[in-house]
């Protein structure tokens, strides 16, 4: 049974092998291997403990099939589907050893996915109708960022660069050795290729103003109040995607989405979403 | 200049290098390169921008000092100190595209680990005075156990096993095949060797008492009243380490603690610890 | 001595190591460890043996320092110079037995990035003055792509996508499976983040409307004879930018240039260069 | 479906894996994931665009398989078989976007070389009938050298050594360091095992003189007129197997093979091949 | 056929692959790939040329399969089993180039493992009657550590600590840092988890008077003469699991067991047990 | 302090990191770590329990160096000593941590070295003044075989092929896939390069008589008696190498050599070599 193949297999095996090897270390696992028979048969469903939305079950499929190729899982839910209490979403049925073994490490990916999933599913219903899309940002978890990004998208957000090299995004520091935006937007288009997208960081309209006049893809308004923020809406005109950041909360997300940006980003997607609960129940 | 040396670079400085090597793909650092000076310096602080513990001012040096050797850092703050918001806790100069290539990386260590020092120290402030201690659990994050497990250590907190070889934990799945507790700790006597202890979970008073007749090393009370946990404590009379979990909150802690036990088991050290706010400031 | 650092080595270090560790084998390099001494000091330059474009003097300075961190480099010749026959580019000087074992790797690398880097120059050449750049493709030796990327820059070219995630490129097949242009853009732009830029192949004018009308980002050009070339670059009128792909060569380059097309798409310039020769000589 | 298997595919799935996580980045194929639907198929045939000798045809398979291992490969000529333009060398059938993710890797791999074997059988025509062979060198792509070697033999030549470490070279650096041929042929023979081959470059046949005179496996004559190996081959009298190297080209090599000796070593094989142009064709 | 699966297979199939990566080096089974045609078929069988103890089969059966999964093998003695001289332990039947090229990696694995479990055999059996068991020691071959306890097993023993992390054992050096075997152990009390047991080497009865004031769970009884362990044993009476080690040898072994002490421990188990002597015989 | 570098560091260096690895698991030195401050400093020496003879000093070195580069290192016995009990082969000093930590790992790697050494010594002592060599074999620890042939040669001994790829042994499976002798020796010469000799197992004079008919490099002469060994080395007069193979002991060794082969091939030095017993003395 093969639940996860093609490109994401290749991208992530690795890590969820890892994560096996982690909690297994030198000597396996100690107690399943005392008590449950190599034969033993064992036969169990994935249950959500509370609400959220799901995100990561081909994930701890993997990390069971990683284990034993026998072990025969249904997925009873797709990703990105929103879970009530108790709801079985997956099941699981195999060599008893083998599910014991990998349960933590497959539990442990799909909580942490499924809350970022959770947590942004409540951002996107928070900007609901004003047409803002919620965007996460490069906070996330070293190692997991493939999997972390795909989670956002699963809860119905969309994705901001992967990484330093797939898209240019010049912040203060930079504009701080450049000495002006004229000659950092300079640099960097007759320093890169033409193929990604060049991105600024502003704080003031006045600084908004001159990214306007030398022309770059996408602004980035950073921590600007809400009537600040829909000036620079109206400054911009069409001429540059924008988006918004900067201790943007479930609270305020409304308001923010509601001054006209295309985006609004938020970090604590990724790196502050708490755990879904889930567990594993034998039959 | 090498901060961190020793044991713990052996164990980390992949995970380190690893994620460096995520945020930089095949391209580098676009922005960084096009807009600063091979030759460029750059002198900067991290800040903590919200109060909280910290953990991981080596790793985020290790970060810096793996891209570039001749980075200097100086660490103001030493792990497990406690930080006021603003607090500088440490300073890094050197090559500008080395420190602001490696900016994200550091930060997203430093913040993740430093979110579980908080909350850990927030846990051991709640039972100060019972003589009770935090455990955290092996629900952390794929690939960043051993470092997820230290920033507990720095908030105060102790560890619990490192992964399913280094302690035996009889569960509920164990003891359902192997039809008792009776049947499970004598294969466990009978099949792993003599350093490990042996760690069993109860639910209840009657298995605690079975648990005791054939005798363990730790019974971990699962989901217990606090007045059911003081019985438990009672009944054990020494005889074994004692563990609450299940359901252990920063509202609750205090009266778990009351009942005597010896640990409280929190999973949520690990994974749903939200980061800790910080930033690298410019001079 | 440490010549390569920051960003590009953590980049690069490991695919020079395995270059060193696929020539040593298991027995490292019998000849030199039989008949050189442990003491044994060699001094050397490398020379180019025809003229070219340098690239990769800081890969080859590091295949040496990889074997024995004593050696002594000195790159007298920068990358991107032109370099005349017998021209001088690295003196080396340090222990005999590191020097010789990683001659070989040292100057595979070199001849490869220089042949690419000399090749990419000549195309820049040929469309000199006409305003076109020179761009690369994703046709690269498997495992090198960073590097050979790296070399098109070193002769004055630049690059094109490095990978399938950080930029989005429509050709024939996609457009098959999509049914239609406009399809095919908007399920990308319902499916992919704000941040990478579209691009679309199009093999007619016909083509080149729908892509208009829709809007991408980049339109590739392809296998267009120069006559209509010059219409399609018309009909874009400043709306995307345009690139030109399809059998250029040295000889028919300037007139594609001259069609007015931003770049030249060639796939030559990683795949198909010969190496620069080049050699190391003892004093 | 299995291509390629046992100790071929232990020494070369990795690099093909590689290769195909180079192209996918840490996003995946952001374009075919956007537009092809997770159940489409696709269906093609691999087609050479230039006449050819082929090499890689299994490879090209284990990039598709790697990605899905439901993707069902044909293929329709073997490695070592002469291509017509248009011939079609593998069909291709499966899921669309694993085809359409590897499709790139297997293209590299399949068109550098058949490269390869191409220039290699060029040579080998030219000097038909003499009874010398065509040998490769070490001047091969660093990660490659095991597959660039393979595609040396499907062209008809066959391996000269693979690394430094399975032969001995006693090249003019070894010999300036060990002062006479006479005493760093004493040195190999002393501290070298008995079962490699030693092997020593000669310029002049003052020097071949002192190599008969100590007895070596191989002599390489490096660099000499026809006239000049014509009496070497008549000195080495059969004594030791000869080989002629250096600026041997397509022209040159009847003229060279005609002197006699064994071997024509031929760097150019492997480092200056252009790729064999081939595409991947939707039905 | 899969013959390891599970947890086992996921810890050791890498360090399996790499054994035959080893010998396989970059050109692969020169001797086979020449004389034996890649549709050849081979039959035959592992047969013990000497009385021993089985360890490691399905190690072999994983090498032969990891070259080519349609290798067949059937295990007809199972790890644990005694062995007599010309015993068949498995059957291996299919294409002959994996079954050739794989078949030192096979042997090296068996002929180690099962050379550890037959000497530990000899240990079991030399204090059988006693009580007392034998455990290995940390002094294993670097990175078969794994499957050399597992050997240890197979021959009746039992495991010490697996490595550094998973049970504390304060030694002389330990002492001599902290002054006195009350303040090492108050340390580690201190700053470890409650998981891992505390284990003390003591060389004299002073010492171990000391040790059991202050309390631990494991006492290493260092080169104690028969009687001096005999008065260890009483003055433990119980409060501790007690080891005995130090010079142990076949001939001493019984002698030392009937001393009471619960555990021998015997290094040379894994550094100094000789391969059992194995062959491949084909039919 | 580097005390190793060159080509054995780049050969060497992973495999003690990973024997490092391997003792310090995810929780690293439990004991150390608790007992001894960050700062405390240690000085001791590394001394041999028992007369033998020395290799891996330096890579006794490299564990040490890798755990923490301040460890100073002084070996005072070079690899190829002979060490008498209670000899000091290097000294030690630096952080207490680092050197308890690597301690094991370097006593593990020291060990077996020096006892594959030691034994390999007795064996060429054995035949001192026959004229024969003792050469090893492929039958090496899985991911040692690099570091075992050193200390074969550390002991006077000198080195079988190391792996499948550097040289051809054709032996009885292969005999009886080819049909016979001559068409097992002509498939090698057509398919294989020039650079590898050619070795072939011969069990009886017959086999050798056509063996010397058809012309190889080297002839293995297995499990032949003394006298007919002594026929088989005149029948050979000169024309090839010579090795006797086949349970040759220490006590059997010098009369095997009397027959005038010139080497004796003995498995035994790698594969069942005791440890050499070494201990890290505090001072």
């Amino acid at each position: 049974m093969v639940v996860i193949k093609g490109i994401q297999r290749i991208l992530i095996e690795d890590i969820v092998r890892q994560g096996l090897l982690e909690d297994l270390g030198r000597g396996g696992d100690l107690t399943t291997d005392a008590i449950v028979d190599p034969g033993a048969q064992f036969s169990g469903r994935i249950v959500a403990r509370q609400a959220g939305r799901l995100a990561g079950g081909g994930i701890a499929a993997l990390a069971f099939e990683l284990m034993d190729a026998s072990v025969q899982i249904v997925l009873t839910r797709v990703d990105g589907a929103e879970l009530e209490p108790g709801a079985t979403l997956l099941t699981v049925e195999g060599p008893a050893r083998a599910i014991l073994g990998a349960e933590r490490t497959a539990l442990n990916f799909l909580g942490r996915l499924s809350g970022i999933a959770t947590l942004t599913a409540r951002y996107v219903e928070a900007v609901a109708g004003t047409g803002a899309g919620i965007v996460c940002t490069r906070k996330t978890t070293p190692g997991l960022r493939t999997l972390e990004k795909y989670a956002v998208r699963c809860g119905g957000g969309s994705n901001h660069r992967f990484g330093l090299d797939d898209a240019v995004l010049i912040k203060d520091n930079h504009l701080a050795v450049a000495g002006s935006i004229e000659n950092a937007v300079a640099l960097v288009r007759q320093n890169i290729g033409h193929t990604p997208k060049v991105e600024l960081e502003v704080d003031t309209l006045f600084q908004l103003e001159q990214a306007l006049t030398v022309g770059v893809d996408i602004v980035l308004l950073d921590n600007m109040e809400p009537e600040t923020l829909r000036r620079a809406v109206e400054m911009v005109g069409g001429r540059a995607i924008t988006e918004a950041s900067g201790g943007i909360t479930l609270e305020t997300a409304a308001e923010v989405a509601a001054t006209g940006v295309d985006f609004l980003s938020v970090g604590a997607l990724a790196h502050s979403a708490p755990c879904l609960d889930l567990g594993l129940d034998g039959e």
